[in-house]
């Protein structure tokens, strides 16, 4: 566990000299979710967190909407080919009361019949719809507030990245105060974690709350933000024009490019309070 | 089709100044592809070169292996609710001596038995073996042309690029030489692209080549330029751990920190000619 950042061998080639170093990696490695004996999916993502992982996943999946719904967690005790523990398998038990999967069949490996409604379709067969309404959430953000978070996220993050190969993913209050940070090698894992996080601490749907992102705003990343009932998505770089689109769709605030004195704000503009 | 870009309305808030003003987003929309008409993935991607997509896709999956593989790719003909041609779903025929492919379902929801090897059980199955053995791969690339890659892969990015939203990969001689250059909201698509590109012109295995990424350096990336057969992969930014591994692993040489004046060399330095 723990393993956040692994160091490697490097040759390091600078205006013409050469050294070589030991260098911190941001650690990768793939996670199997097992869920009730069946392999779900496999991620790549940088271990730690991986029960929040799970659960945050499972939740913007669709699949689980409360910590009730898990009836346990863990690693599963297998060993590898040197007898040790790859932590790198998690079995999750659903309660008794949670449907069963089907959604990741269709998603990953759907069959299609007919194709009347061609693009329709495909869409369709990404999306997960939200139980949370977002167009009832009045959250009113500072503009000083939203120009103080990219700072704040970076201060949490800087603690353990050394690498530079980390996204990160913070959950702050309408104020400004984080509650949760998590970094992965993918950006989708990172919000899956804090996600998680919250799932686990009650605290979702995450009204009142800003979810910030180091890195794009993608489709994906708008959706499991409206899963999870977050109001306002933040990130440092760009949208995806379907982030906008979904983003607006869905009645959250879509920020992006946001930097210490300016921002854009794709949709969602009233609860930027100016 | 050029749908690259898209503008939307946005609300700019810079240094207290507010302006509203239409703004270029990356496109992003749904690509979904089928293969002898069973849907077999949905990627979220920038529209165009779909059918180098697709031919990249399912080289760098095992499931292609050169251009006289794929019968047929064509857009589905079926329209939308508004009566549109969204251009979102590819029909790909296989020809009849490619085998039926299995490996999507067992990759995304595949069941495991027993779970003796666990870890390596889950890395395995999302790992694809490579016909091409980079180890006789003699390539040399100087240290003044692979400085030179960054600013020839943005000038070829700046055509087009005006969104901060999009990935770029770019296939270059070990001269220097641009041969392609594709961008994507998907890094893994932008790769696809380039090396579906180089399937259809009868360039794989990419014997000689670099591959230039504008980001990060992953598992999957390595991956991908591992079954293209690639010798030399260069990112501007990190790798991560388990991509320096399986560079190292292949017997490619992977350079990480690409910039003007600098470079990391993780694996196969004595391509790397000083």
């Amino acid at each position: 566990m723990g393993r956040v950042t692994v160091r490697r061998q490097v040759l390091r080639i600078s205006d013409g000299r050469e050294i070589r170093r030991p260098d911190a990696l941001a650690a990768e490695e793939p996670l199997e979710l097992r869920v009730d004996g069946r392999a779900l999916t496999v991620t790549m993502r940088t271990p730690g967190h991986d029960v929040e992982l799970a659960h945050g996943f499972l939740q913007t999946e669709g699949v689980i909407n409360s910590v009730e719904d898990v009836r346990t967690a863990r690693y599963c005790d297998g060993t590898d080919e040197d007898g040790k523990n790859t932590y790198n398998v998690l079995d999750l038990a659903l309660a008794a009361h949670v449907p069963p999967i089907e959604r990741g069949v269709e998603r990953n490996f759907h069959t299609t019949s007919a194709c009347g409604v061609c693009g329709k379709a495909a869409l369709e067969s990404v999306r997960v719809r939200s139980h949370h309404d977002l167009t009832r959430d009045d959250t009113k953000v500072g503009v000083g507030t939203l120009l103080s978070l990219p700072h704040k996220l970076r201060e949490a993050q800087r603690v353990f990245d050394s690498t530079g190969g980390l996204h990160a993913a913070g959950l702050f209050t309408a104020a400004g105060q984080l509650l949760a940070a998590r970094e992965d090698v993918g950006r989708h894992n990172a919000v899956d974690k804090v996600i998680g996080w919250a799932l686990m601490s009650g605290r979702v749907p995450l009204r009142g709350c800003v979810l910030m992102v180091s890195g794009r705003a993608s489709f994906e990343l708008v959706q499991k933000a409206a899963m999870a009932g977050v109001p306002v998505l933040a990130a440092v770089s760009a949208p995806s024009s379907l982030a906008a689109d979904l983003a607006a769709e869905q009645g959250m605030t879509l920020v992006g490019f946001l930097r210490e004195t300016s921002m854009n704000v794709y949709s969602g503009q009233s609860r930027v309070d100016r």
